[in-house]
């Protein structure tokens, strides 16, 4: 495990990207930040697990919702700075905002985006204050 | 196109990092950088274009290889801090090693990679110096 970690390239912040990709489909899900220890519990409890930049701290992505993505197949990138998972998300929804996919938003021209996909879930139910 | 750009939230080296995925069958092939400019180029000519963070300069992705990468889709994320390209790629390989996807290392242990895919062009034949 550690031959592994020492192995990748953080960055200035003790960061770098992580890709989360659905292993059935490979739509991309989001992407999130990993440092060295949310590195070694994803590969560990198999489940994905980042650094939310936010609120520095740990992440268990789907620790509120119950949408969590169990690890099936962890990559890194020819320069070691950029992580890609493949999940198996539960629940359908990775986004907070209860759509699939965080990239709902498709830049349709130079003035113009438009909304992709459907919520799958309702944030206001899911994360109850 | 000034609205789309002043929308997204570049980090404080006035970057974020785009996923670029294949168009045809969703396999991400590559995450590389881009700052405003190069946003605003890669809507423009359609083709992507990163800022090297190594070079410290602008990157037309196969300029030297003649791998470019036409643009099909343009995404952003819920944050707007992450965009996702889809591409058409022109010669397959998207990674200067030459294989198609720059994630080709998988964790396979805990102390154990693999190589997965094979090499679609030879760097040294490509890359002249």
């Amino acid at each position: 495990m550690d031959k592994i970690i020492e192995s990748l390239k953080f960055d200035d912040k003790g960061l770098m990207p992580a890709v989360v990709q659905d292993w059935k489909d490979n739509v991309v899900l989001m992407v999130a930040y990993m440092n060295k220890e949310a590195v070694k519990r994803t590969l560990e409890t198999k489940k994905a697990t980042f650094w939310s930049r936010s609120r520095q701290s740990f992440w268990v992505k789907g620790e509120s919702s119950g949408n969590i993505q169990e690890l099936k197949e962890f990559y890194y990138d020819c320069d070691a700075d950029c992580i890609l998972l493949k999940v198996n998300q539960i629940g359908d929804a990775a986004c907070h905002t209860g759509y699939r996919s965080c990239f709902f938003t498709k830049v349709k021209s130079a003035l113009d985006t438009e909304i992709v996909g459907e919520r799958l879930f309702d944030p206001d139910k899911v994360y109850r204050k």
